[in-house]
């Protein structure tokens, strides 16, 4: 039987560089022969790349932070049943940009607690049940410097995913020291990267975590 | 002060003429100069229209029944929100072709209990709150009555909404059972009429529910 591949989600707030790091990531284990699948959320299938059109772009307010919630789930609920658990099931690792930590980390921390902690792990436990990430990476930096980069970059994009970028610091900065707070809470799942250093040495240190935490050398 | 307005919501299988008989009952609304706006879920906002279009084409498959509930409830949410609460407060009298029952009538009734009922319960809760129907009128038709109809009507549709009539006959009959049990359960709020009579008669008959309900003599 095929060793059951694993999940590996990458948090953190905008401009972090999660999606480069996460390309870099699957290459490397590529390269040791390892099968390896990328994905994202929200928009890892075909519904979800609908659903993330309509969560990230347009009018701020165009819904609240409950509604917001309840679209990223029916997004991760789509996610696991047709795209993760099957590839893990086929034995693949699985790395996957972003996962239930930001909607706790948006939702919950960003919006000063608006959707309750409680209702959004009812929402996990509908959605995705006992299943947990075998590691998140949590790439951290502040605020002020992610969201520079990240303005940056969406001045080439076709379709402008900045409608999280729009709000205040104030919010970037709930959802860093929510992030944080998450990981201090489960240390064994989570890893903390400072994300503030060269794309070469974030993602060699990433190696190094990857490769010590499952056993590759 | 103006008057709270009312919300009545209109229930039922596939085919059983709630549009027809909503936008009806609406004429007759306007002409006692009661303001009244129609609206339906899912689909009621510029966003749910979005979402309704992910829900109701394409194949039966590429959701499952927890995924359809969260986007239904985020619908559900954004719609009550941003419509059916400020035109509440407004005075307005609103008309719902298809509210809440709609998702315990398919997600839970339809497909065999395969979404707990308390977990539809808590979706409510979350996205709902305390807030309730003045009325609920449901439409109720022998299945294959039904289907016959709304198949016909899909033939002159430009996008085929047909994504539920592709169902086998068995979920259609669950549902319908579904509906008449929480017509029983709540009484006060639901009415139940046979649609299976002409436009013209189904539409006295609301008229008279409505009119002695809510006093309009």
């Amino acid at each position: 039987m095929a060793q059951k591949g694993l999940f590996i989600t990458f948090e953190g707030g905008e401009g972090t560089g999660k999606s480069t790091q996460l390309k870099l990531l699957a290459d490397f284990l590529a390269q040791r022969n390892i099968p390896v699948i990328t994905t994202k959320e929200p928009g890892g299938t075909e519904v979800g790349q609908e659903l993330r059109r309509i969560l990230v772009t347009g009018d701020k307010d165009k819904m609240d932070a409950v509604a917001e919630a309840l679209l990223y789930y029916a997004d991760r609920r789509i996610h696991m049943t047709k795209k993760v658990w099957p590839a893990l099931e086929e034995g693949k690792w699985v790395l996957s940009d972003r996962f239930a930590d930001s909607t706790v980390a948006y939702q919950y921390y960003g919006y000063n607690k608006r959707v309750p902690y409680q209702t959004l792990e009812n929402l996990y436990k509908l959605a995705v049940g006992d299943f947990k990430p075998d590691l998140t990476i949590l790439l951290d930096i502040n605020p002020e410097i992610g969201l520079a980069r990240s303005l940056a970059k969406a001045g080439h994009m076709a379709v402008k995913e900045t409608r999280h970028e729009s709000r205040a610091l104030e919010f970037h900065n709930n959802l860093r020291n929510g992030y944080l707070e998450m990981a201090q809470k489960e240390p064994e799942r989570f890893v903390v990267l400072n994300a503030d250093k060269t794309i070469e040495d974030l993602h060699q240190e990433i190696v190094k975590t990857v490769t010590e935490r499952f056993k590759l050398d």
